[in-house]
Protein backbone atom coordinates (compact mmCIF):
# COMPACT_ATOMS: atom_id res chain seq x y z
CA UNK A 1 0.00 0.00 0.00
CA UNK A 2 1.10 3.45 -0.95
CA UNK A 3 1.84 6.50 1.80
CA UNK A 4 -1.33 8.59 2.58
CA UNK A 5 -0.68 12.03 0.61
CA UNK A 6 0.91 14.87 2.63
CA UNK A 7 -1.36 17.49 3.68
CA UNK A 8 0.05 21.07 3.55
CA UNK A 9 -1.50 24.25 4.83
CA UNK A 10 -0.74 27.74 5.38
CA UNK A 11 0.93 30.36 3.39
CA UNK A 12 4.77 29.90 3.89
CA UNK A 13 4.25 25.60 3.91
CA UNK A 14 2.57 26.16 0.67
CA UNK A 15 4.42 28.44 -1.14
CA UNK A 16 7.68 26.65 -0.10
CA UNK A 17 6.07 23.25 -1.96
CA UNK A 18 4.93 25.24 -4.55
CA UNK A 19 8.85 26.32 -5.05
CA UNK A 20 10.56 22.59 -4.13
CA UNK A 21 10.90 21.18 -7.52
CA UNK A 22 11.06 17.46 -5.71
CA UNK A 23 7.71 17.52 -4.43
CA UNK A 24 5.09 16.46 -6.80
CA UNK A 25 1.91 18.10 -5.91
CA UNK A 26 -1.53 16.55 -6.79
CA UNK A 27 -4.07 19.84 -6.23
CA UNK A 28 -4.35 23.04 -4.94
CA UNK A 29 -7.29 24.65 -2.99
CA UNK A 30 -6.90 28.22 -2.66
CA UNK A 31 -9.77 30.89 -1.50
CA UNK A 32 -9.43 34.12 -4.34
CA UNK A 33 -6.95 35.86 -2.41
CA UNK A 34 -4.88 33.60 -1.17
CA UNK A 35 -4.55 32.73 -4.93
CA UNK A 36 -3.50 36.38 -6.07
CA UNK A 37 -0.74 36.82 -2.80
CA UNK A 38 0.84 33.24 -4.28
CA UNK A 39 0.28 34.15 -8.07
CA UNK A 40 3.59 33.94 -9.18
CA UNK A 41 4.53 30.37 -7.01
CA UNK A 42 1.54 29.10 -8.58
CA UNK A 43 2.17 30.05 -12.02
CA UNK A 44 5.72 29.37 -12.01
CA UNK A 45 4.62 26.04 -11.19
CA UNK A 46 1.79 25.65 -13.89
CA UNK A 47 -0.83 24.76 -11.29
CA UNK A 48 -4.62 25.62 -11.56
CA UNK A 49 -5.85 26.34 -8.18
CA UNK A 50 -9.31 25.01 -7.48
CA UNK A 51 -10.99 28.77 -5.82
CA UNK A 52 -12.64 27.70 -2.86
CA UNK A 53 -14.48 29.98 -0.14
CA UNK A 54 -12.24 29.68 3.23
CA UNK A 55 -15.57 27.97 4.91
CA UNK A 56 -14.47 24.99 2.97
CA UNK A 57 -11.07 24.96 4.05
CA UNK A 58 -12.59 25.05 7.94
CA UNK A 59 -14.26 22.01 7.25
CA UNK A 60 -11.47 20.24 5.74
CA UNK A 61 -8.96 20.94 8.31
CA UNK A 62 -11.02 21.74 11.57
CA UNK A 63 -11.62 25.53 13.29
CA UNK A 64 -8.04 25.45 14.61
CA UNK A 65 -5.72 25.01 11.59
CA UNK A 66 -4.62 28.56 10.60
CA UNK A 67 -4.66 27.47 6.92
CA UNK A 68 -4.47 31.49 4.87
CA UNK A 69 -7.12 30.49 2.28
CA UNK A 70 -4.27 27.72 1.10
CA UNK A 71 -4.52 23.79 0.89
CA UNK A 72 -2.34 21.46 -1.18
CA UNK A 73 -2.07 17.71 -1.30
CA UNK A 74 1.05 16.21 -2.65
CA UNK A 75 3.30 13.15 -2.46
CA UNK A 76 5.26 12.90 0.57
CA UNK A 77 9.09 13.71 -0.29
CA UNK A 78 11.18 11.00 -0.30
CA UNK A 79 13.27 11.42 2.06
CA UNK A 80 17.12 10.10 2.46
CA UNK A 81 18.64 7.09 4.28
CA UNK A 82 21.24 7.88 7.13
CA UNK A 83 24.12 6.78 5.56
CA UNK A 84 23.34 9.00 2.19
CA UNK A 85 23.39 12.60 4.23
CA UNK A 86 26.19 15.02 4.36
CA UNK A 87 29.15 13.94 6.87
CA UNK A 88 30.32 17.16 7.58
CA UNK A 89 28.16 19.57 9.30
CA UNK A 90 25.74 19.34 12.53
CA UNK A 91 23.05 17.04 12.46
CA UNK A 92 19.84 17.30 15.18
CA UNK A 93 19.39 13.80 16.61
CA UNK A 94 15.10 13.56 18.43
CA UNK A 95 15.02 10.87 21.22
CA UNK A 96 11.03 11.06 21.24
CA UNK A 97 10.75 14.08 21.25
CA UNK A 98 7.22 13.56 19.41
CA UNK A 99 4.98 16.76 19.38
CA UNK A 100 4.33 18.20 15.94
CA UNK A 101 4.50 21.61 17.11
CA UNK A 102 7.76 20.82 18.77
CA UNK A 103 8.94 19.10 15.78
CA UNK A 104 7.86 21.73 13.13
CA UNK A 105 9.49 24.45 15.40
CA UNK A 106 12.78 22.39 15.54
CA UNK A 107 12.83 21.29 11.74
CA UNK A 108 11.91 25.37 11.32
CA UNK A 109 15.54 26.15 13.38
CA UNK A 110 17.06 23.61 11.82
CA UNK A 111 16.91 25.17 8.29
CA UNK A 112 17.67 29.01 9.76
CA UNK A 113 21.08 27.14 10.90
CA UNK A 114 21.97 25.36 8.07
CA UNK A 115 21.44 21.90 9.55
CA UNK A 116 22.68 18.97 7.65
CA UNK A 117 19.63 16.55 9.10
CA UNK A 118 17.13 15.93 11.39
CA UNK A 119 17.03 12.22 12.06
CA UNK A 120 13.66 10.81 14.58
CA UNK A 121 12.50 7.39 15.20
CA UNK A 122 8.94 9.31 15.47
CA UNK A 123 6.07 8.61 12.46
CA UNK A 124 3.26 11.48 12.40
CA UNK A 125 0.18 10.85 11.30
CA UNK A 126 -1.11 12.63 8.39
CA UNK A 127 -2.84 14.72 10.64
CA UNK A 128 0.15 15.50 12.94
CA UNK A 129 2.00 15.66 9.97
CA UNK A 130 -0.35 18.31 8.55
CA UNK A 131 0.42 20.74 12.07
CA UNK A 132 4.24 19.60 11.79
CA UNK A 133 4.49 21.61 7.71
CA UNK A 134 2.45 24.03 9.19
CA UNK A 135 4.71 25.00 12.62
CA UNK A 136 8.08 24.25 10.52
CA UNK A 137 6.92 27.24 8.11
CA UNK A 138 8.26 25.84 5.22
CA UNK A 139 11.51 24.41 6.44
CA UNK A 140 9.81 21.27 5.59
CA UNK A 141 10.66 21.49 2.37
CA UNK A 142 14.76 22.30 3.15
CA UNK A 143 15.93 19.92 5.60
CA UNK A 144 16.17 16.38 5.10
CA UNK A 145 14.73 14.20 7.64
CA UNK A 146 15.72 10.95 8.26
CA UNK A 147 13.15 8.18 10.10
CA UNK A 148 15.18 5.36 12.02
CA UNK A 149 13.73 2.60 13.82
CA UNK A 150 16.44 2.59 16.03
CA UNK A 151 18.63 5.75 17.49
CA UNK A 152 21.15 4.53 19.77
CA UNK A 153 22.23 2.13 16.47
CA UNK A 154 21.92 5.47 13.77
CA UNK A 155 24.10 6.87 16.78
CA UNK A 156 26.41 4.53 16.10
CA UNK A 157 26.37 4.80 12.22
CA UNK A 158 26.96 8.37 12.65
CA UNK A 159 30.04 7.62 15.12
CA UNK A 160 31.51 5.54 12.02
CA UNK A 161 31.00 8.49 9.87
CA UNK A 162 32.85 10.55 12.28
CA UNK A 163 30.11 12.73 13.94
CA UNK A 164 30.80 13.54 17.52
CA UNK A 165 27.92 13.36 19.67
CA UNK A 166 26.59 15.72 21.87
CA UNK A 167 23.65 14.99 24.17
CA UNK A 168 21.54 17.84 25.90
CA UNK A 169 21.21 16.91 29.49
CA UNK A 170 20.16 19.23 32.28
CA UNK A 171 22.09 17.53 34.89
CA UNK A 172 25.83 17.57 32.60
CA UNK A 173 28.37 18.67 34.61
CA UNK A 174 29.95 20.61 31.36
CA UNK A 175 28.20 23.58 29.83
CA UNK A 176 27.68 23.67 25.67
CA UNK A 177 29.83 26.20 25.14
CA UNK A 178 32.93 24.89 27.08
CA UNK A 179 33.19 21.61 24.72
CA UNK A 180 34.86 20.94 21.40
CA UNK A 181 31.60 20.94 19.33
CA UNK A 182 33.46 21.70 15.56
CA UNK A 183 31.58 20.06 12.85
CA UNK A 184 31.20 16.93 12.09
CA UNK A 185 28.58 16.79 14.94
CA UNK A 186 25.15 15.33 16.18
CA UNK A 187 23.08 17.05 19.12
CA UNK A 188 20.59 14.59 20.76
CA UNK A 189 17.63 15.66 22.47
CA UNK A 190 15.30 14.02 24.58
CA UNK A 191 11.73 14.34 25.61
CA UNK A 192 10.52 17.23 27.94
CA UNK A 193 10.12 15.62 31.41
CA UNK A 194 12.00 12.56 30.97
CA UNK A 195 15.01 13.65 28.84
CA UNK A 196 17.62 11.51 27.16
CA UNK A 197 16.75 7.31 27.62
CA UNK A 198 19.43 5.95 29.43
CA UNK A 199 20.61 3.67 26.42
CA UNK A 200 20.73 6.71 24.11
CA UNK A 201 22.41 9.19 26.77
CA UNK A 202 24.98 5.88 26.91
CA UNK A 203 25.88 6.15 23.67
CA UNK A 204 26.74 9.76 23.26
CA UNK A 205 29.88 10.72 23.44
CA UNK A 206 29.57 13.47 25.60
CA UNK A 207 26.42 14.87 27.70
CA UNK A 208 26.15 19.08 27.55
CA UNK A 209 24.21 20.94 29.50
CA UNK A 210 22.56 24.90 28.74
CA UNK A 211 24.17 27.26 30.71
CA UNK A 212 20.65 28.43 33.27
CA UNK A 213 20.93 30.59 36.71
CA UNK A 214 17.41 30.84 36.91
CA UNK A 215 14.52 29.26 39.13
CA UNK A 216 13.69 27.25 36.70
CA UNK A 217 16.40 24.85 34.79
CA UNK A 218 15.11 23.32 31.75
CA UNK A 219 13.14 24.89 27.89
CA UNK A 220 10.70 23.85 26.30
CA UNK A 221 12.43 21.09 23.67
CA UNK A 222 12.36 23.37 20.40
CA UNK A 223 14.08 26.60 22.05
CA UNK A 224 16.33 24.47 23.85
CA UNK A 225 17.44 22.83 20.18
CA UNK A 226 17.49 26.39 18.91
CA UNK A 227 19.48 27.76 21.71
CA UNK A 228 22.44 24.54 21.22
CA UNK A 229 22.17 25.17 17.42
CA UNK A 230 23.28 28.87 18.09
CA UNK A 231 25.69 27.42 20.78
CA UNK A 232 27.54 25.01 18.06
CA UNK A 233 27.30 27.84 15.14
CA UNK A 234 29.87 29.77 17.54
CA UNK A 235 32.11 26.65 17.65
CA UNK A 236 33.08 27.55 14.73
CA UNK A 237 33.55 30.69 14.31
CA UNK A 238 36.30 33.54 16.09
CA UNK A 239 35.75 34.20 19.83
CA UNK A 240 34.00 37.88 20.59
CA UNK A 241 35.59 41.03 20.57
CA UNK B 1 -16.15 43.63 39.11
CA UNK B 2 -12.73 41.17 40.05
CA UNK B 3 -10.61 39.76 37.92
CA UNK B 4 -11.78 35.97 36.86
CA UNK B 5 -9.91 33.80 38.65
CA UNK B 6 -6.67 31.66 37.53
CA UNK B 7 -6.73 28.43 36.08
CA UNK B 8 -3.84 26.24 36.38
CA UNK B 9 -3.53 22.45 35.25
CA UNK B 10 -0.92 20.53 34.68
CA UNK B 11 1.73 19.10 37.28
CA UNK B 12 4.73 21.99 36.45
CA UNK B 13 2.16 24.87 36.83
CA UNK B 14 0.71 23.37 39.92
CA UNK B 15 3.67 22.18 41.76
CA UNK B 16 4.81 25.56 41.28
CA UNK B 17 1.92 27.42 41.90
CA UNK B 18 1.05 25.25 45.35
CA UNK B 19 5.26 26.54 46.53
CA UNK B 20 4.53 30.12 45.59
CA UNK B 21 3.76 31.79 48.72
CA UNK B 22 2.43 34.49 46.94
CA UNK B 23 -0.36 32.76 45.26
CA UNK B 24 -4.28 32.59 46.64
CA UNK B 25 -5.21 29.10 46.00
CA UNK B 26 -8.69 28.54 46.18
CA UNK B 27 -9.54 24.87 45.32
CA UNK B 28 -7.39 22.26 43.70
CA UNK B 29 -8.85 18.95 42.05
CA UNK B 30 -6.87 16.13 41.51
CA UNK B 31 -7.04 12.47 40.25
CA UNK B 32 -5.90 9.64 43.09
CA UNK B 33 -2.58 9.23 41.41
CA UNK B 34 -1.70 12.92 40.71
CA UNK B 35 -2.55 14.20 44.29
CA UNK B 36 -0.18 11.22 45.58
CA UNK B 37 2.76 12.68 43.32
CA UNK B 38 2.24 16.17 44.88
CA UNK B 39 1.50 14.60 48.15
CA UNK B 40 4.46 16.69 49.64
CA UNK B 41 3.74 20.06 47.95
CA UNK B 42 -0.16 19.89 49.22
CA UNK B 43 0.36 19.03 52.43
CA UNK B 44 3.26 21.95 52.92
CA UNK B 45 0.36 24.20 51.49
CA UNK B 46 -2.47 22.91 53.78
CA UNK B 47 -4.71 22.13 51.01
CA UNK B 48 -7.53 19.24 50.97
CA UNK B 49 -7.50 17.87 47.05
CA UNK B 50 -11.08 17.20 45.67
CA UNK B 51 -10.10 13.66 44.81
CA UNK B 52 -11.51 13.72 41.02
CA UNK B 53 -11.90 10.71 38.19
CA UNK B 54 -9.21 12.36 35.08
CA UNK B 55 -12.50 12.54 33.29
CA UNK B 56 -14.28 15.38 35.27
CA UNK B 57 -10.92 17.21 34.81
CA UNK B 58 -10.92 16.78 30.79
CA UNK B 59 -15.11 17.76 30.24
CA UNK B 60 -13.76 20.75 32.52
CA UNK B 61 -10.65 21.62 30.20
CA UNK B 62 -11.50 20.04 26.91
CA UNK B 63 -9.63 16.99 25.65
CA UNK B 64 -6.78 18.73 24.17
CA UNK B 65 -5.31 20.07 27.17
CA UNK B 66 -2.58 17.77 29.05
CA UNK B 67 -4.20 18.50 32.63
CA UNK B 68 -1.86 15.18 34.29
CA UNK B 69 -5.09 15.21 36.73
CA UNK B 70 -4.23 18.46 38.55
CA UNK B 71 -6.39 21.35 38.25
CA UNK B 72 -6.36 24.82 40.12
CA UNK B 73 -8.72 28.07 40.89
CA UNK B 74 -6.36 30.86 42.04
CA UNK B 75 -6.54 34.21 42.47
CA UNK B 76 -4.73 35.96 39.51
CA UNK B 77 -0.92 37.19 41.36
CA UNK B 78 -0.45 40.71 41.89
CA UNK B 79 1.93 42.02 39.05
CA UNK B 80 4.33 44.74 39.45
CA UNK B 81 4.13 48.30 37.00
CA UNK B 82 7.13 48.60 34.93
CA UNK B 83 8.05 51.34 37.82
CA UNK B 84 8.62 48.91 39.98
CA UNK B 85 10.82 45.78 38.43
CA UNK B 86 14.61 45.62 39.24
CA UNK B 87 16.43 47.93 37.13
CA UNK B 88 19.83 45.76 36.45
CA UNK B 89 18.88 42.51 34.41
CA UNK B 90 17.84 41.58 31.26
CA UNK B 91 13.79 42.69 30.36
CA UNK B 92 11.99 40.86 27.55
CA UNK B 93 9.52 43.25 25.62
CA UNK B 94 6.28 41.61 23.47
CA UNK B 95 5.50 43.47 20.60
CA UNK B 96 1.85 42.13 19.75
CA UNK B 97 3.47 38.07 20.60
CA UNK B 98 -0.46 36.72 21.60
CA UNK B 99 -0.04 33.38 20.97
CA UNK B 100 -0.22 31.76 24.52
CA UNK B 101 1.92 28.68 23.65
CA UNK B 102 4.57 30.79 22.65
CA UNK B 103 4.68 33.55 25.31
CA UNK B 104 4.43 30.33 27.80
CA UNK B 105 7.46 29.39 26.31
CA UNK B 106 8.81 32.42 26.34
CA UNK B 107 7.95 33.31 29.90
CA UNK B 108 9.61 29.89 30.60
CA UNK B 109 13.14 30.66 29.30
CA UNK B 110 12.56 33.84 30.50
CA UNK B 111 12.86 32.00 33.76
CA UNK B 112 15.49 29.70 33.12
CA UNK B 113 18.01 33.17 32.00
CA UNK B 114 17.08 35.16 35.34
CA UNK B 115 15.47 37.38 33.69
CA UNK B 116 14.03 40.90 35.23
CA UNK B 117 10.05 40.82 33.79
CA UNK B 118 8.16 40.31 30.96
CA UNK B 119 6.47 43.10 29.25
CA UNK B 120 3.39 42.84 26.88
CA UNK B 121 0.63 44.42 25.56
CA UNK B 122 -1.68 41.74 25.56
CA UNK B 123 -4.69 40.39 27.92
CA UNK B 124 -5.60 36.80 27.62
CA UNK B 125 -8.69 35.47 28.61
CA UNK B 126 -8.97 32.95 31.32
CA UNK B 127 -8.51 30.14 28.39
CA UNK B 128 -5.96 31.01 27.22
CA UNK B 129 -3.98 32.22 30.40
CA UNK B 130 -4.71 28.66 31.58
CA UNK B 131 -2.76 27.65 28.14
CA UNK B 132 0.06 29.88 28.54
CA UNK B 133 0.28 28.77 32.40
CA UNK B 134 0.96 25.18 31.39
CA UNK B 135 3.17 26.06 28.10
CA UNK B 136 5.16 28.19 30.89
CA UNK B 137 5.68 24.88 32.80
CA UNK B 138 5.65 26.92 36.30
CA UNK B 139 7.74 29.99 34.94
CA UNK B 140 4.56 32.08 35.37
CA UNK B 141 4.95 31.57 38.92
CA UNK B 142 8.42 33.14 38.79
CA UNK B 143 8.79 35.93 36.42
CA UNK B 144 7.22 39.07 36.98
CA UNK B 145 4.79 39.43 34.49
CA UNK B 146 4.15 43.35 33.35
CA UNK B 147 0.73 44.23 31.72
CA UNK B 148 1.38 47.83 29.47
CA UNK B 149 -1.37 49.77 27.34
CA UNK B 150 1.65 51.00 25.23
CA UNK B 151 4.75 49.46 24.01
CA UNK B 152 6.69 52.49 22.52
CA UNK B 153 5.72 54.47 25.90
CA UNK B 154 7.12 51.56 28.42
CA UNK B 155 10.00 51.38 26.27
CA UNK B 156 10.69 54.98 26.20
CA UNK B 157 10.12 54.64 30.54
CA UNK B 158 12.87 51.83 30.65
CA UNK B 159 15.00 54.26 28.86
CA UNK B 160 14.90 56.27 31.17
CA UNK B 161 16.00 53.56 34.07
CA UNK B 162 18.98 52.99 32.05
CA UNK B 163 17.67 50.22 29.86
CA UNK B 164 19.80 49.80 26.61
CA UNK B 165 16.98 48.96 24.19
CA UNK B 166 17.68 46.12 21.18
CA UNK B 167 15.40 45.36 18.79
CA UNK B 168 15.10 41.96 17.20
CA UNK B 169 14.94 42.92 13.25
CA UNK B 170 16.02 39.74 10.60
CA UNK B 171 16.50 42.81 8.57
CA UNK B 172 19.08 44.74 10.89
CA UNK B 173 22.17 44.82 9.53
CA UNK B 174 24.37 43.53 13.14
CA UNK B 175 24.32 40.07 14.79
CA UNK B 176 23.41 40.32 18.22
CA UNK B 177 26.60 38.40 19.05
CA UNK B 178 28.70 41.71 18.18
CA UNK B 179 26.94 44.30 19.87
CA UNK B 180 27.13 45.89 23.23
CA UNK B 181 24.46 43.79 25.47
CA UNK B 182 25.98 44.05 28.59
CA UNK B 183 22.95 45.10 30.98
CA UNK B 184 20.39 46.88 31.86
CA UNK B 185 19.21 45.72 28.44
CA UNK B 186 15.58 44.91 26.85
CA UNK B 187 15.31 43.03 24.07
CA UNK B 188 11.98 43.79 22.14
CA UNK B 189 10.68 40.89 19.70
CA UNK B 190 7.91 41.72 17.26
CA UNK B 191 4.70 38.94 15.93
CA UNK B 192 5.73 36.30 13.41
CA UNK B 193 4.99 37.33 9.86
CA UNK B 194 4.96 40.67 11.08
CA UNK B 195 7.72 41.48 12.68
CA UNK B 196 8.42 45.29 15.07
CA UNK B 197 5.87 47.68 14.07
CA UNK B 198 7.69 50.37 12.75
CA UNK B 199 6.89 52.73 15.04
CA UNK B 200 8.69 50.08 17.82
CA UNK B 201 11.76 50.09 16.12
CA UNK B 202 11.93 53.44 15.78
CA UNK B 203 11.98 53.58 19.18
CA UNK B 204 15.03 51.03 20.24
CA UNK B 205 18.37 52.47 20.42
CA UNK B 206 19.33 49.76 18.12
CA UNK B 207 17.95 46.42 16.21
CA UNK B 208 19.71 43.35 15.77
CA UNK B 209 19.61 40.06 13.84
CA UNK B 210 20.14 36.40 14.67
CA UNK B 211 22.70 34.97 12.83
CA UNK B 212 20.99 32.66 10.03
CA UNK B 213 22.75 31.44 7.25
CA UNK B 214 20.54 28.73 5.90
CA UNK B 215 17.59 28.53 3.49
CA UNK B 216 14.63 29.91 6.12
CA UNK B 217 16.06 32.97 7.71
CA UNK B 218 13.12 33.08 10.81
CA UNK B 219 12.58 31.11 14.28
CA UNK B 220 9.41 30.45 16.19
CA UNK B 221 8.92 33.44 18.37
CA UNK B 222 9.85 31.77 21.30
CA UNK B 223 12.75 30.15 19.79
CA UNK B 224 13.93 33.61 18.25
CA UNK B 225 13.52 34.87 22.09
CA UNK B 226 15.56 31.81 23.67
CA UNK B 227 18.34 32.17 20.90
CA UNK B 228 18.76 35.78 22.41
CA UNK B 229 18.86 35.33 25.49
CA UNK B 230 21.58 33.39 25.48
CA UNK B 231 23.33 35.57 23.27
CA UNK B 232 22.51 38.07 25.68
CA UNK B 233 23.80 35.73 28.84
CA UNK B 234 27.43 35.23 27.11
CA UNK B 235 27.96 39.33 26.51
CA UNK B 236 28.40 39.24 29.79
CA UNK B 237 30.84 36.76 30.34
CA UNK B 238 34.49 36.04 29.20
CA UNK B 239 35.13 35.12 25.78
CA UNK B 240 35.17 31.36 24.85
CA UNK B 241 38.73 29.32 25.03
Amino acid sequence: MSEPNDIIYGVHPVAEALKNPRRKIYSLKASRNAADRLAEEIAARGLEPEIVHPNVLDRRLGEEAVHQGLLIEAAPLRQPHLDEIDRRGIVVMLDQVTDPHNVGAILRSCAAFNVTALVATTRHSPEASAVLFKSASGAYEHVPFVKVTNLARAIAELKGYGFRILGLDSEAPEDIGAVDAAPPVAIVLGAEGKGLRQLTRDTCDLVVKLPFQGPIRSLNVSNACAVALYALSLADRPARP
